[in-house]
């Protein structure tokens, strides 16, 4: 009773929302995950860095050359998936404070200007970006399927460039039937949150 | 129309949710705190990890305490939040593995021995978490003030230990008027998304 979430959005973004190993053939559009970024474009990150950069793979040979730098268990299903996406983190997003933080343009030269505090701040935000942008998938009735299990330098050098660092990649389509394993167990509140 | 998601839970979630800078004095209670975690505990991580770990600040010694340590902008309004959570990172959640990896319980020793790897993935997957757990904060009806802005070391020493690495702070509350600056700029689809 404490959620005013109508609890068909808790279900399909929480509670029935699941993880996908298998997809349907039904295409993932353009329009869609346009629909998914102008929707989860405003979820908070610090200074509005907004560091997440998103990479769709869709041309068979580009799909082919990201296969090969995943994890054995990671392949098949990464071929066959409708559309897949490397998620990555921008280090230098500290160049576009000045429209993206208005109010205190000076912020990216008070508190970006080294390099490994971007890093730091580029790894959180985008991963925070992350979690709203697999939200985003189910809130267009789809499921993701990320995975950290690949080469990442591999990656890094083939879709990326120095200065973007892959977090996650992540297979988009409509489940398939038997689509995914068991829901795992999840730690208790009292594990997790502690008072003080 | 991309979107299956109720417009109304797309407003409550993302396009009028905003970063509160002010609070009403209206409690936010454990039984709030518990419902969110409820809710946003399903949210995916790699491995099942789900290494957020959450702080309430509750008690007004440890409220005191935590302010010290912010940034000298952040001090009065979390001073005076109903609620302040300190997210954290287990840095060894790899203990719990075999509990919330059941089908693979070897995966603790296998891709987790190492801490280095550990601190890269709590940092990602508990970043993520963080992003469901402010989406969940909006899902109760309730406003995030999350901040980075404090000694990181101060609160890790004061509040955690050299295993839980602070991601950010967050009041929680019901918003008070003007609790917002105007929203900033986001990035165009064209500036984050590419296609290969």
């Amino acid at each position: 009773m404490s959620l005013v979430l109508d609890p068909a959005a808790q279900d399909l973004l929480f509670r029935e929302a699941r993880t996908a190993n298998a997809f349907t053939d039904e295409p993932v559009t353009d329009e869609q995950i346009q629909a998914i970024y102008d929707l989860v474009k405003y979820g908070p990150t610090a200074f509005n860095q907004t560091p997440l950069r998103v990479v769709l793979v869709r041309s068979p040979e580009a799909r082919e050359r990201l296969v090969s730098h995943l994890a054995e268990g990671n392949r098949a299903k990464t071929a066959a998936a409708p559309l897949v996406a490397i998620l990555a983190a921008d280090n230098e997003f500290h160049e576009e404070l000045p429209t993206l933080f208005p109010h205190f343009p000076q912020a990216k030269d008070a508190f970006f200007s080294e390099r490994p505090v971007r890093e730091s701040n580029a790894t959180v935000n985008a991963s925070l970006q992350a979690g709203y942008f697999i939200l985003g998938i189910r809130a267009a009735g789809l499921a993701a399927g990320p995975m950290t299990g690949y080469d990442a330098a591999g990656i890094q050098k083939e879709f990326l460039d120095g200065d973007h660092t892959p977090l996650m990649v992540v297979n988009i389509g409509r489940p398939a039937e038997d689509a995914w394993f068991p829901r795992s167990p999840r730690l208790s509140y009292e594990q997790v949150v502690t008072t003080v």
